[in-house]
């Protein structure tokens, strides 16, 4: 980190940050030119947060230089890190469609979609039991009995399952029945909920908060390693910004970077970051070829009847229509759906 | 609300949207122009969002005409929602300030503040036991520790104690000792969290998320006062926008846009908001100006020691002269402090 | 558009509104609900903005249904609109390349660069010599001298040529050298340029405003199609948000979307939105499995002595290795380079 | 400057980035940490952004320790600037409020806003001539005819007459009626305009644009400034984010900010940044309390049949009792109107 002391200080302020600073534990180089005196410091980067040098007397700023994150990154893993999920393999040659409703609303349109998304070869079902809505009056999910007819569905199907926890209360009770917890991005800075999901010896999906920088996403993933578990995908789903045609900006340069900063598999989730079922397809490709290691989609064999987020659901023939697209361009880059 | 058909829309289209609205009892007014047929449709505000009207055949968008929220509207209630914590009075033409250091730190740290921001003229004390922290590595708060000492220093001084709950599991504890739960910015759409803190018959003064439009933030409100509890108070903190000098970016005019469309009080935190302690003094003036209810300011008696956000905190002194311009502000549109 | 008066309106106020809207050729359709009276108006949708009805009395809001623009919406002219420079076309079959340097710096630069482009397969030549730059003390480019070298850059190798212009005074002159006048994203609502760039015979490419929505970048196309000039090609560069790790964030939903709405040709710039080389080239193959109908890259025989943006620049040899990727991915699509 | 070289860096990189430094006449300080080299150059900060230091091998990132702004900064003079317009004084203690129409539309609807505001307390008259419309199908002005309108206006009422200029080619003209040049916001980084309006010596008003950073909105006074103009009034009038009630989000945090970075007087367009009248009145009073030197307020005799921004624009009454307001706000800060 550097610091930068403001024109004119003090030597003696200059000093009690030296001294702060080599109290715990950093190292110095101080840089003194005719308007500023700066201050290089070396030491354990995950503490620097905690000196607060900002509020010390005669420094004018904390350059940070590098990343907060430690487990997270390249420097620490140099390859990427594979997920295995049975004999899914999540962030290798196979890209991975996970697919299904926004919510579960029933057994029947459950296994209905189940079957249909296995059959056009998505290998992850995906389902809300748990629903975050904006208004208190909207439907909120089935709860566990949705987890449970996700639960037959994997047994009928074979497909794993990666569904939603929202409460720290119900970790344990999802975590029985999913084969992926997902961390919504409404819940991305959940701190409680990311050290709970930590627990259980299971995959998590961790969801781009609406307005997070790919920095504070990674440290949510850092958060979840930290406590112990370093099974944790990224999933990309649309930043706010604002443009208003669609429901979300998908930030797909997030995937190049993220891979670049870190060893964890990246996916994307056109379906929530457009809104939009016209827009998913073309926005899946491109996800696809930007370096995505898979996608999640939702698919509803009846979208005008879905009791959440029809209009950005693809029909069943979308959905087989897409997956075609999909093969041909994984090919094109080298990899397989 | 209108729905929108698309141009050159199948007669049968129409008729099936139709037929869902009245089926939900909505009253429908047909529009049909040259190029589009609108259809106005007049129901319960608080069910479109199920009706997925977007995913049908024949529709291009749906435009919703009334505001999503109920309870909290000036519609429901015209006159100001006034919070009353034991002789306290939010919301009235009393401006409340509520004060102290962002973590609590230590009995010894939060007993000095807590005397000293009574002395200068706060009558609520703020500071936090549980942290939600974007590193893992930074310090999380003293906890059910914390809480004690707050409890303590509310037997001191008489002040009021308003305290950030994070975890559903944590609520009942917290409300034990707090007068008025915090729910974070990050924690806006908690929606298990907003839930249960309204089981229990406190205050809860929700912040803004840092990328929610005035519509989710108001959304926010309606959860816990649909789940049964009215006491809300609303507190600006800042948005997230491109701008980087400063931390957030405080939107004033919320201000007396929430006025406006609910009849909540509303206070704003300058602190969190510019992350600049030299900042928090001309906006909080200028937040009075626009007609805050109060404001919630950052204190500590040496903030370069500060366990978590120190550039922002003012030292006692400041807070004293700020206290006193706020009282001639708050003269001057005829208010007081 | 529709009309939504106020809760209580007076029968006087919403006759007044329906009378000004007749007057201005509008038909009228009322909807008369419990809460709310709306009045659907049905006539010529680039007049509505005139009308000026949210300041009559009574009125609450006003909501567009038809986009504001005419000569660039599919619904005028349902074809692709293709663009011909010489024997190129832009917007068909075959996927266009501009490739070049950011800033023309001298003959031998530009030459080398062009000759080098030609041969890896880019039949654009881009290159600035009128530059935009944020600072007073940069470099602003050779001005008709570099105009003079594209053009020389054109005889010896066949490109054609794109350039961007600034200034009013200046159309004329950068009209007489290149092929394509470039609108850059700080003038995208330029409007005197914009009718300027109109009055000569050339195809101009319109680069997004840093914060531009779609409607207004598709706005800016209109102004140049009502000022006579239809040859509009659209240039995607990225948009402002808070994520910092990029220079911009690149929209690539933008393309369908563009693509839906309007007739033009859509194209991407990869290198100024990340600013980044390294991540030009998974963004250039997303770009195309979006849809776009082309690129423009910046590519500098030695990115580190550039005299503006070197660091998004690719050298010549990654530039080849990107045009090697764009023939396979485009070949998935059924496309061409 | 602060340059940080990649992990594992070739010492003959490290080398050959400090030869280009010291070639550029930076004194260099060295960093070597376990992880990370950082190299501390200190020399012309307007010069740093040329040296593209970015781009050579080796170099991880570039980190600006100064401001890139040299004649606007308080370094560079520390006394606050005063603006002269006739007895009128711009940044001193007297408030300054400038009114009057969005357009001028008519002889009639000038003079009688002019006499009105007048009277009211306003010093200096607003009103446009030449508007920048997003549709080109909108009034786009009256041009010239507007310039000598207002021209008579201000031999009538001994009020300054303040208006935007647009078109490089319209400068003098404008400069020849005005008596202060507005440089609006969609033209904040229109660099020819800038240096055209520098060349006439009168004082210019910059306001921010749309998605400017307050770095960059300083850079384009700035660019007035090293053109030989040192008259310069920056005006905020609202960023773009993802809200959607107001048009856009005043930043009135920007105000202390730009005290504290720069000598240049700051005025606030609280019409423009909310797009609603009921909302001008406490934003004002909040710009005045945030230390703003003045205003810039829409007001129009019948804002119904404004031809541009009615419902922004104020009733002569209602801008009369703003007028007050602002009397009271001001004298409690020590300022007056």
């Amino acid at each position: 980190m550097i610091v930068v002391m403001k024109t004119g200080v003090r030597e003696e302020s200059v000093q009690k940050v030296i001294s702060k600073l080599v109290k715990n534990g950093y190292q110095i180089h101080e840089s003194r030119g005719v308007e500023k005196i700066l201050l290089g410091a070396v030491g354990d980067k995950t503490r620097s947060v905690e000196l607060n040098l900002e509020a010390m007397e005669g420094v004018e700023k904390v350059v940070s230089i590098l990343a907060p994150f430690k487990l997270a990154s390249r420097e620490f893993k140099a390859e990427d890190t594979c997920i295995k999920v049975g004999d899914i393999t999540i962030g290798g040659e196979e890209l991975q469609v996970m697919a299904g409703p926004c919510a579960v609303e029933s057994r029947e349109q459950l296994l209905e979609v189940a079957a249909m998304v296995k059959e056009k070869g998505a290998r992850i079902l995906r389902g809300g039991a748990f629903k975050p809505r904006t208004s208190p009056y909207a439907f909120q999910g089935l709860e566990e009995e949705g987890l449970k007819y996700l639960a037959e569905a994997r047994e009928k199907t074979g497909l794993a399952v990666v569904t939603e926890v929202m409460d720290t209360r119900q970790v344990e009770m999802v975590a029985h029945y999913a084969d992926i917890l997902q961390i919504g991005a409404r819940n991305m800075q959940n701190f409680p909920l990311l050290k709970e999901v930590a627990r259980f010896n299971k995959p998590v999906l961790v969801k781009r908060g609406l307005s997070s920088t790919i920095e504070e996403w990674i440290m949510a993933a850092e958060y979840i390693m930290a406590s112990g578990n370093h099974q944790v995908i990224l999933c990309e789903r649309g930043i706010r910004t604002f443009e208003v045609y669609t429901r979300n900006t998908l930030d797909l340069s997030a995937i190049p970077v993220v891979k670049h900063l870190t060893h964890l598999p990246v996916i994307v989730d056109p379906s929530h970051a457009t809104g939009k079922w016209r827009l998913v397809q073309p926005m899946a490709r491109a996800a696809i070829a930007a370096g995505a290691d898979g996608l999640i989609i939702e698919v509803h064999p009846n979208p005008s009847e879905a009791l959440c987020d029809g209009p950005q659901s693809l029909t069943p023939d979308r959905f087989g229509n897409l997956m075609e697209e999909l093969r041909i361009i994984s090919g094109a880059i080298g990899k397989r759906v």
